[in-house]
């Protein structure tokens, strides 16, 4: 398999993540949206990531559909989502709760790159946005005794709340002061010890969105 | 269950649709995001929509884990997504491209009511964007001689296409130009003489949006 996108890109960053920490062989192509738009319109014709192109020569894109694949590829024992049911349905909500954090941060970081000017309602909306989805899932988390959201494994879940932490703490560090969320701080600590997440990581470098 | 959201929405119709089409009973509580942003945000602290409230009380956010949701409620007779293999990829990458076309749709939408002022730069990338993705969805199409995209059944990947071909012939009629787009045109009028896309459905009115 192939996975476009760099990992300064949260996103992508989660796809990377999981296909390491599953083991899954991959090989890395760290295109930019913008300085390698039109390499990576042959695959996405939106020409955003992550684009995952799989063995057969398939194209998947967006991340909650490539990880949906990922889960089906390595099989039900090893998928990183609970099985069908309540839990199912409360990890996705908090990994969605998690990528919409990260769509708001990439809003954010787009009006500080001069790509948009963002009204001041809209702007103030998004870090409200930004800062009480994090406090839901403080909330939620602290209430959880195990490491991570479900348990001693590590989950499709955690690692979006984890890309999440570490984006918006490089990004708009304001919105995200660690003393006011304590269990996601201790989540995010736990995670990025992991190697996958070690090894899967690029510091947010404006200068590479704007090339 | 309990949609929340608004039909202008393309990411709500196409909940809203699938919830009708596969005769899954559910009340609608039209919220708009800004004016009811306080309500929505009790749900779902993002603030955004689709928001849908299971009958159990759990709360799914975000249009593709709503979707796979009730594609694991039905069971896989009924589900609207192919078996997991090679049509399933092929359907979630229809459905993503045309769910980028409503991102970037929206962006322009925003930027028209003054949200936010997109650069030059970003304005035209959103615009390829929409219009390229279009382009590649319809030489997809044109190449499948079926009503729909996988054989004579609607399935998710054609409620995406067509939400999206009606929102941004509403929104931004300049980059959805019908003569450009025949087989998208056809599935477009196909799907909207469908009961469920009859009775789900708002014109877009910018006021909702900035009330």
């Amino acid at each position: 398999m192939i996975l476009i996108g760099q990992y300064d890109s949260p996103f992508v960053r989660r796809v990377g993540i999981a296909l390491r920490h599953c083991e899954l062989a991959f090989e890395h192509r760290p295109w930019s949206v913008w300085a390698d738009a039109d390499k990576i319109a042959q695959y996405n014709p939106l020409r955003r990531v992550p684009v995952l192109i799989w063995d057969d020569g398939s194209v998947l894109v967006e991340t909650f559909p490539i990880l949906q694949a990922l889960d089906e590829l390595v099989g039900p024992a090893r998928a990183l989502s609970p099985a069908p049911g309540p839990s199912r349905h409360d990890a996705s909500r908090i990994a969605a709760f998690a990528s919409g954090i990260c769509d708001k941060a990439v809003n954010l970081l787009y009006a500080s790159l001069d790509l948009m000017a963002p009204s001041e309602a809209w702007k103030k909306r998004c870090q409200t946005q930004i800062q009480e989805t994090f406090a839901r899932l403080e909330s939620d988390k602290s209430k959880r005794s195990s490491p991570f959201f479900f348990g001693d494994t590590l989950l499709h879940a955690d690692i979006a709340v984890a890309c999440a932490y570490r984006f918006v703490q490089e990004a708009q560090p304001s919105l995200c002061d660690a003393s006011q969320f304590p269990a996601l701080s201790a989540l995010s600590a736990r995670a990025e010890a992991l190697p996958a997440f070690r090894e899967i990581y690029l510091p947010i470098t404006n200068n590479l969105n704007k090339s």
